[in-house]
């Protein structure tokens, strides 16, 4: 059985907990909505902050809100090899023992012990969706992307909550390597 | 039908011809072997130039040699997207009507009008092993990389000449996007 999933690129980003925003941005500093993202609540932040690492530095990492209640940074092979850190895999959420990092705001900084992910690329579905293609959460999954640089992603972890939408998310290397565009594209979700 | 293909992994380089070689290093310049590769005659050579893009500049861009017939950069998208520059995704060898870009070397430098460009992945090959996988030039083959970001990367070109050897090559985004560590990993070559 195959179905045609939309695929959303994550590029880079921190989200942040509360105490982590109030030191980067000042005390109950409140993040501007700059656009909002597919997944309901979920939005780009007009904020952005530098991540200073051992080889280089990001600025502009781009801020999701809204706050979390831990901080967490999602960069890709491709950054990390720039920034010059070793960072492991993983899904989002998962931060206990991942890298560190120093963060700076217009305020202050912060030095992250641990938070910054690569993060597993991921299908979001609602118990409704879910059920409609018989699939329950940790689900592993395959995606197909035709085209010229066309692949097969496999093992895409499957997360199924209420307020979550139809759409796989992959970050900016996989698009890369996918020959997809810059903000998205479509699969084939191939179910066996 | 599969069978245990090595993967190699191209980071971005630059390959001279004598003109070029000549205006960035000196007239009658020789480059000087760092490391050999794995497909014969090929090396890295100590010699680094300097691309330089509307947003970015891309320091030590390492010199392939020995010299070419025309002078080609292979870059990953995510180069492309850091120095700013739109490249396409062809064949090493078909740069006509590719991407220019500005190079400097340590005597002087060049305006490339085209010659940079993203290269497809391909699988090298020797006559005798391209007859028995039973595949002849410009096939096309799917390769699978095991492991927890592992894909099925589609869209393989064989190329087949004397002096190859059995390797698939794919870029860093690629490579990234796979898991695959910086140097080089397995593949297995599914044959349909």
């Amino acid at each position: 059985m195959t179905t045609k999933i939309p695929i959303e690129i994550s590029a880079r980003h921190i989200h942040l907990c509360r105490e982590d925003l109030d030191k980067l941005f000042g005390s109950g500093y409140e993040l501007k909505i700059k656009k909002d993202l597919s997944q309901e609540g979920e939005f780009a932040s007009e904020e952005t902050v530098t991540l200073i690492g051992p080889k280089n530095t990001i600025e502009k990492l781009r801020v999701v809100g809204p706050i979390r209640e831990k901080t967490q940074v999602e960069l890709s092979y491709s950054d990390c090899f720039f920034v010059g850190i070793d960072v492991p895999l993983r899904l989002s959420g998962d931060v206990a023992g991942s890298a560190g990092a120093k963060i700076a705001g217009p305020v202050g900084e912060i030095e992250l012990k641990e938070g910054v992910i690569i993060a597993k690329r991921h299908l979001h579905l609602n118990p409704k969706e879910a059920d409609e293609l018989n699939l329950k959460n940790n689900d592993l999954v395959k995606i197909k992307v035709i085209g010229e640089r066309g692949l097969v992603f496999e093992n895409i972890v499957v997360r199924v909550k209420p307020n979550f939408k139809k759409s796989a998310h992959i970050d900016t290397d996989e698009a890369n390597a996918a020959g997809l565009g810059k903000v998205c594209g479509k699969g084939e979700l191939i179910l066996e």
